[in-house]
């Protein structure tokens, strides 16, 4: 089942890319839990399109309108409808859109799914405009969470070759990740951040695209959180990650890079500080079979280059078999990692719910 | 649920490393297929202690016993229930080692969680022991899958900085990893094996541990299989390679790597070959919107060095709030890379069965 | 989690009696289907309110608009977004409301559960006007099994104690029944249905209410559909009647009649007609160890008589702790019985393509 | 899936009448758990075969072996895998008997399912001792509820047309229903249940088999427990309870009762006593919109009489396409009623501890 998430905070994401509307039922969610509606629409600004030269022109304001679950800005214990409507639509002729698929994305694979019965228009239920939907509900999530003294933040931790200042795993850096959140273009240090975004335009100029890398820090989490082998929070953070179109990759803690230590060198030593049970280094990215163990779990994921490039590609035309030159028109993202940090913070909280507000 | 994946071929796991006996429950596996015991119990070989140099000279035999679901070595459409015995358990004084949490290991986390309450006997239900478990649950499945067309085979990708033989990701290079399986040192590249090994017997005689990587390869798999969002290919192979106690990272296709490429690098271009659709590379990985595209899919998973390493560590005295010295005994793996290879097919299969065997 | 059900058609349902919106999303429908708009309007109207003099005369049109999953009137194959807004609702001092719970509603157990923090108005999310979600999910589902030969019908089996004319369990007696839908009080005998109306009117003119039965039969289901145990037909068609708010019971084939039979009476024989295997009798409902026989699937549901009577009753003041006399204006329905009866389809078609549309 | 229940407290049942074992695993106990092992031996021998006339003679201890999940009597808050070897199974040539579907049992459907590759011997898995599998899982839960206040407590409401003593729905009559429980014949009134044996050996000496009633009682059960729709305490109830074999109908409260009454003689009204909101009566069973009044739960299911008779029968040969005699061997229950009460209590505890242990 595609559009669910979650056993006792459970969302259902609907809508296509040129749909009337998309959005989504949150449920579970406690009655009495007061929503900024003001910061939660600033929370979806940060991934709405149109807001800087490194993203999209296409302007949508993504406005989250709630009809039902809510009343006076409350939460009711009833589920939680969120609507957004498409407004800044333009479809082509779709019906030949799908005889040519471009590469790097789901047209291919959805026109053999649905035995061309699908909805190709601006990619339909695989667009990126699917993430909407998904901070809608994860900006839901973080208030509650953050009231419960957990905090997820984010960072652009590299586009391309270029890295932005490292985090401290141990405490987590929340105030500089929360510092970053507030840019449009979400890094820590405003150096690295610059040279990003100057690839980004070089790439741009060649009608091409970046990927790059997206730093998440949970904290606040209480030890002892998660289960062993399905049900951990290792499983569950992971199967929310990939919900995000560009995500090919997630490493939690030292990650790939834990592959390279020895046993004793990735091992983090136990203490205890002012009464509470720690570790000196963060390796295990605060979990540990599974479970929380008190420190801040760290992940990070890899985003592949936006696939809608304008260089002339090469793709097949599905009736004649014949390859066929391509040329992606419209308004495209040269690099969707700073748009795709609040996604990842809603994912995040998806996850991180479903464990704790039971 | 910690104990459970999947929803038309749902598997249970039970035990904990020193319970009488460790198995699992596999429900929704079609009745009549013919099950290859011998097949399986080699399989259960492949990750059992006590094979060579390089593991835990601990022996255990993991045989399987099917105690419901099978008559005549065939499925009869109910729930198949496997047991295997823990006959070579020595429990030491568990109570004391409670207060100890070893590091890098689940002890603090499960105590945590469990208020103290849980079996600490050999790691308990957090145990590596308990991947036996998804070994005979997975070793059926590639037996069924395999009788479809779709074979999954796996191979050692590093042990630390030393890489194994690259396979083509276009191809998916199944024959190479078949006969990688039969090794009990699973790698391409026989050199690699050797120096991979020199270097796990090096740690291990510094009392120090190495980890690695895993690359798991399907082929046969046809296009069309899966759905974006929340229930694509890759979201269910990370939930269940999460599963794998040292597992700390996946990466799918061209993974954290395309993070590094232009769009125009990334994207594989569609060719017919044969009436057949394809692309020229592999950067996706067989999976495009969370569906697999017919090309192999391939994924890789950061393994991180064993926690159990026979040099002094520090740890806490969850008592007194005293950090102490401690000195893990008993008969552990310097690297478990290789006995892990097995674990990441069967985890593969679980995930696949559970979208083709509808 | 209380507003999702199913596995392979899964349905998500949100809305309060005085929300903006109510509505459902149903996932897992495949592409390609075609959706009479105007027959599932139909169909909605046999439930909404306003119709007769046997129901109440609050009037809602009860629209069905498809936000997302439908292009050109057939489904896509991404999740169906169905809303219908709220335009009939008075609400009223509904903090004053939750301090008198209305006896046999869910007034004082949603209370409790929420801590005061529902939504009350006019019944929140335990209103019945929840059913039109169900309707617009049903409706959709039934029109796509009856494609595959799969027929739901059902009409009032009684009304107090005045029983309609009985169907023939063997055949399923389906033209009868798509007969008796057609008419604004789902009755097949018209003298039984007008001695219901005339107990029904005097029952209003006192201020009462009435309940009844409902039969429902699945025609042209195959045989070999459905698991024993937890997954058997009757667990969940259960599972989804009872989500109708006045169901009390329900019963399959001879159901509680059953229980004063001898195995020799109740037991079905089996036959072979034109080829096809059948049971002579059909005690059985169509149902045996929770798979289809291929006979029609048969059940009954209780339906208690509405809550909201205009006599004077006594309820409890939450606040004071004394008992006070309440009088329940607004507009009631005297009997809910002949709404209720598309609902029942409903609920049966989403519990059977839960099943075959996998 | 038809092997497991629940989604905190998860069930999953295993085995066929002749398979070596049968047995569960339950998954989401809480660690720290005393278990009283003779207890559940006692709850057992309760639904056991060979304890009197009234039953079949065939004697099976159901001795229940935990094989994981437990130390020292007590849980640990890993999976629960509890074993019952199958002791007294006299396969008979099977293959014959597939082609001889018996009137009234799951022979057919089961046949058509698997395609004849199921496991006909003694019914497969679909035969009634699968409940002992229920009982073990039941059993356990019903000592962890009792701990928590909450009772559950059923009898033989009727067997065919005598009828026990009635319980008072407002108190619950739990000490009336324990004592009941103590009996190898669970009623309240002796002079009732030596009638109902009268009319059950009558039964029996012309091969023939009666049916009944269950009345099962939750008392303890605090308010507010429950959602509206489909995750209400009647959906989980009917869901658990279809998994028992001979069960037709269930229903809650007033049941069909209720479809007699008007809404002024249905409904109950609240008071307070001592403190605590009640209702003056109880035709709702305790349950108003899928969530607990605090008052007692009160549910009756209908059982078919046992198909399994004696006497003279006539089935189809599968293989032929004609009718032949049929008559039936072996060691049948002339009534399942009585051992069916522990079945239903277990059934209960299942469905309330999902609820209550998240």
């Amino acid at each position: 089942m595609s559009c669910s998430f979650g056993e006792n905070i459970k969302l259902t994401v609907f809508g296509q890319s040129h749909s009337q509307s998309i959005g989504c039922v949150l449920d579970g969610v406690p009655a009495g839990e007061k929503i900024d509606v003001e910061k939660l629409q600033k929370f979806m600004s940060r991934r709405a399109p149109g807001q800087n030269a490194v993203s999209t022109p296409r302007k949508e304001k993504d406005e989250v309108h709630f009809i039902s679950g809510m009343l006076d800005s409350r939460t009711v214990g009833a589920p939680i409808c969120a609507v957004i409507n498409n407004t800044n639509t333009k479809s082509q002729d779709y019906d030949k859109l799908k005889l040519f698929p471009r590469p790097g994305h789901a047209d291919y694979t959805a026109f053999v799914k649905h035995g061309g019965m699908n909805d190709a228009r601006g990619g339909g239920n695989f667009s990126g405009r699917m993430t909407a939907s998904l901070c809608a509900a994860g900006g839901i999530l973080l208030q509650i969470l953050e009231k419960r003294g957990i905090n997820i933040g984010a960072h652009i931790y590299s586009v391309c070759d270029v890295y932005d200042e490292k985090i401290n795993p141990v405490t987590g850096s929340m105030i500089m990740l929360k510092q970053a959140e507030n840019k449009s273009f979400p890094v820590i240090s405003e150096t690295s951040g610059e040279e990003m975004r100057r690839k980004i335009l070089e790439a741009k100029e060649q009608g091409d695209s970046l990927g790059g890398t997206i730093e998440c820090v949970i904290t606040g989490i209480p030890a002892g959180i998660g289960d062993p082998i399905f049900d951990g929070i290792e499983n569950k953070i992971a199967a929310a990650a990939f919900a995000i179109p560009a995500v090919k990759g997630i490493e939690f803690g030292a990650g790939f890079a834990s592959s390279f230590l020895k046993g004793s060198e990735n091992n983090d030593s136990f203490i205890k500080e002012n009464g509470t049970v720690k570790t000196t280094t963060n390796n295990h990215g605060g979990i540990l079979g599974g479970i929380t163990s008190g420190m801040p779990v760290i992940f990070r994921l890899a985003v592949k280059p936006t696939p809608s490039v304008m260089k002339e590609q090469y793709t097949l035309n599905l009736e004649s078999g014949e390859q066929e030159k391509l040329v992606i028109g419209g308004r495209h993202d040269p690099c969707i990692v700073q748009r795709a940090v609040p996604v990842v913070q809603a994912a995040a909280a998806l996850a991180v719910a479903d464990f704790v507000l039971k």
